[in-house]
């Protein structure tokens, strides 16, 4: 479980309910006016409506399984891919059959992917625009899904901005009737309740969603990328130091010392 | 005909109509008010002649098709058209007779075209070349429409305030002649209703149909990628085997399990 | 004559000189209030006043040359110049006099230019590497005068906002002073003019014109690709059905279509 | 002197100075109230301050120098640049003790430094990317310096809004007080004034000349690929006419017909 | 120590507490009320939450340390490189012993690293590639971490606005109530100062912050780029007078001057 989404999540929530419950302690208006299941229902459904309309179907459903997503720890850690790759270059170094075996025991699927094609003789070029391929269209394809997310994130306040405006030219309509005046407050507080909505899903869920999305998805890049240059390198049967002095690179410089410390 | 757009579509114009009769329920003012021509006609037309300013007439009626383009289903399935590849592949290794007479069968005209090329002893430069520049132009024009409706979607909301503006200068004026206060609140509503229109017809049709297009241009890009890179291995003879390591690499991970279990 | 540019500034201004005769048809305010000169001066002359800082004297005043421009019709057509380019490769392959003799009924300048370059025996690399540079400097000149349209286009709203700002800050200064409150409405109005000034020239001139700018530029620098591309392969003496196959791909699908019917 | 600068920050600021005194002919309140040095303060100081945490002290204090440069006229004159480079050109050839005598005579720092190079017998790969270099490392600290005056145009409005805020804040509060409702209008016409400021500080003198220096930095940016491209042909010792041909091409189009004329 | 950072924040705090003492001198408002912890709680609270639900827990902790770097002084200076670079390039002319010895005195740990490459006897290409893919782990790490203060900057304005809705909510719906009108301003007083948190908060510290980070990566940046470029010559062992006219280059004009002269 990804403990910062989670705590950002309830904390971000406790004090916006925090923020509510003072200002409801000081006057007659109670928190429960907040709650405008209408409203709500204008801002989410207008923006889920808005984006099902530039996406596809199937899209917009997968939005329930990103925010599963969203709550996962990384899929990739980065010294293990390395370690995993030290392995794999040194038992390519014994043989076929050593190779073959190996794989199975591979945990990583890209990796094993790339050592069934290496025992199966693929030649280099095609080892290299294959996996790059492979890569490029994963890349795309979890692009789109943090797209999706960002588009929730820019309809979400420009639908609690319609919600409002409808509230508000009924409430100019109303004013020109009888004993207008005095429902002014009221009428408007509600019309605002939609800005409301629309301000803290964007704010609190949709925009950093949006971002968790975009920085894992670079994040799963960096991994595929070492994991394809270990590929190559094991592919020319180069030796296991040369394998570990180049990917280590791809280890930020704190845990880079933290891995050879452990790995000596 | 593509569910999700037409979906949204209704979904989202159901959900604002429904918030304005939950709101003119609790009021005087009906539901009829809100319906305004000419505030339509300037937001709409304003839009409309702005975007004609900055683009060519023909491509401003052809947004009514673009629309239409918009509702229909993708226009490539990557791993049918990577089935047609694999087909012509073996084909032409069989012998030109054979790939001439194949050509007429295949489906996608870009396919039939390469292949025609093919047939007919095109240099392999040549044919990259050609395709590729056949791909870039179609990338351009595709690209120009998606910037067309995005440029609808940024005047929108821009006639929406200059209608409003209009709206409230003129309410302003009449407040300093005779009998004026009383009339502020109607005034002031008929002034927002453009700022509405603006806000609904960028939110819900010019910007989610911006995005579509976009979508729809990039999915495009990447068939016609895997197009030219699976007529330019038919070129070079390969075998069917490489064709389809090569080429399922740009299909999604989920999908290509499913392509690999049917195809087997 | 351009005419989707014309129509637009025509139904733009028409449309909303319409909304505000219908506004004034309401109330005491005449259109002739909605005119003001002090106001159109600082928002224009701002707006002209800050790009001037930011450009040089000549480029503002090639501004007016622009409007002429963006409502002329392409400088370029490409099926025209595919047809050019085929011709003087099939006279080219001929021999040198009669590439000579030819150059001079060519009608484009660029290509009578680089048939020029080919007839006096440049060198392939210098042909190619002066005719891109040469595209290179028209590009980024008409990418500067479109950045100047935008430019214009950024201030004119925000010297709207500068306008209404003054007029608030006296119509408040005032307010304190006796008989105030019943000229707030009139004075808020004249202030609210600047903003409807800037938004109006913003928004169906200037953005419009940028956008139309940069359409051009695109325009001309694929026409420039196509006629470049053109010139090297009469240079190689390619045979005119390999210069046609080539060029044709740079001509959008439908009108490739026309292009070939046509020219059988 | 840059004419277009110095009388588009004169106009400017005489159009908004003549809007106030018309403003101000009109009431009570007189064109002094404008004149606000705590609201200066704040936001100018607080601009200033802002981008000082940002950049470092020497660059902030740089900004006074900046303003002096983009007074200046350009420092380079592309044509004079071309003649300069066909006349070192034509030196080249006749040997290298007539090209040492020559350097002293050559303007251009950039060039002589080029020369000295050559006389020197560098490399031609060590010419290039030295050279290269070189301007690299000027188009960066140029960009540096255009950033930090398109941050000083993003915190200007920034920290006029901050100055209303405090105003408005402190007036709201003593509205609660006695004697209340009547200030109100001076107060919150005080309170706009930094956003006045802010306002006109970012797009009178802040983006404008944020716009100039890129400009200009694109502008040296040609020049030097110009003097590149020249100095690695003389190297070369390619026939002047070879190098007027090519370094045309950098010329715009107007101008280089103007250039052919003067230099036949 | 960075002074201008330092100072920036010091004036720029001072300036408007400033501005609210001499408003507050003016009226019977007191500063105190400024002071707010429950607006304070979330504004800050807010935007640490939606910031920890788009980065991981560990790299929020690290936002501290981040201010502490903000405040100190730059990691590298580009002539002290230069003339490291140049020494080292001196003695591994020399011979591998002397190296060797050298690489302990040598203070930079990147020229470091590279030299103990160097004495191993690494292959070119591989030094190359090592250091480049370094250089590469290093910049996208401190991206991401100039990211997560650019949205610090951009959700504070977000929690600003969340906040001041609250209010202005609970003051409308209490309005209804008895005794309403009188307690408007003060409530919207206090309804504003979240506004005025969010955007000091990310004015005065998130933005600049944010923009310090970056242009620090990028100092970070050119002086790997010149240490790479250097330990390659290196390698190469080229002739110090060689390294030193590549390297120089990297360092700007008016530095490189005062280098040259105290370097002779």
């Amino acid at each position: 479980m990804d403990l910062a989404t989670i705590m950002g999540l309830i904390t971000g929530t406790g004090l916006i309910i925090g923020a509510m419950m003072i200002e409801a302690a000081g006057g007659q208006a109670s928190l429960t006016e907040f709650w405008n299941p209408s409203s709500m229902m204008i801002v989410l459904g207008g923006t889920l409506a808005a984006t099902a309309v530039g996406f596809r179907l199937k899209e917009v459903v997968r939005v329930f399984s990103l925010i599963k997503f969203v709550l996962q720890k990384p899929k990739y850690i980065l010294p293990d891919l390395v370690k995993e790759l030290i392995e794999s270059a040194e038992i390519n170094r014994k043989g076929p059959n050593e190779l073959e075996q190996h794989i199975s025991n591979v945990k990583t699927a890209f990796i094993q992917d790339g050592l069934e094609f290496i025992s199966q003789g693929i030649k280099y070029e095609d080892l290299g625009s294959i996996l790059t391929q492979r890569e490029k269209s994963r890349y795309k394809r979890e692009s789109h899904e943090s797209d999706l997310m960002k588009t929730l994130g820019t309809f979400a306040p420009a639908f609690g901005m319609v919600g409002t405006l409808i509230g508000l030219v009924f409430m100019l309509f109303n004013m020109g009737g009888s004993g207008g005046i005095e429902s002014i407050g009221p009428s408007m507080g509600v019309a605002l309740i939609t800005t409301f909505y629309g301000a803290v899903l964007a704010n609190l869920i949709f925009n950093p969603f949006a971002e968790k999305l975009q920085a894992r998805n670079k994040e799963n890049s960096d991994a595929h990328q070492l994991m394809i240059h270990g590929l190559l390198m094991i592919w020319k049967k180069q030796h296991p130091f040369e394998v570990k002095d180049m990917l280590i690179s791809y280890i930020p410089h704190e845990e880079r010392k933290e891995f050879l410390d452990t790995n000596e």
